[in-house]
């Protein structure tokens, strides 16, 4: 199951979710969401859960792996976004 | 080629993009980028162009389409970045 292709879909996963991970911990850290933007979050988090229904139908385990992380960081900037508003 | 199945994938990657536009409006309309980390958005950039290798390798269009135009926005905004600093 893991072969080139999927490293390579791994390593992308790994970065693009990499890039989530400041703007968690500036958000947890500052206790304030004040920039960012909840129909943006709330847009990108159901695009993230079609990715990774998406990932499931053509049985690709990098997109299931990271869109599930993903999914978890964008649902946590939302949960932040409505609870330090 | 177009299933119900790369509909999803469409779908999906219209929301993840579309999630970036208002930051590349924000960004050209202020002339502006002193909030946005050019390292998050530079690991960003190489994770999508893996991303896009991916699904060149796994032949999947909703990816290729949905990669190469999330890739021009994550350019933009760099360019920006390096511009309006």
């Amino acid at each position: 199951m893991i072969d080139n292709v999927e490293i390579i879909g791994l390593i992308a996963g790994v970065l693009t979710t990499a890039a989530f991970v400041p703007q968690v911990y500036k958000t947890w850290k500052s206790k304030s969401a004040e920039s960012l933007s909840l129909t943006m979050f709330l847009v990108f988090f159901v695009g993230i859960i079609l990715w990774l229904i998406y990932g499931i139908s053509i049985n690709s385990p990098a997109m299931i792996l990271a869109n599930s992380v993903t999914g978890l960081l964008a649902l946590l900037l939302i949960f932040f976004k409505l609870r330090y508003k």
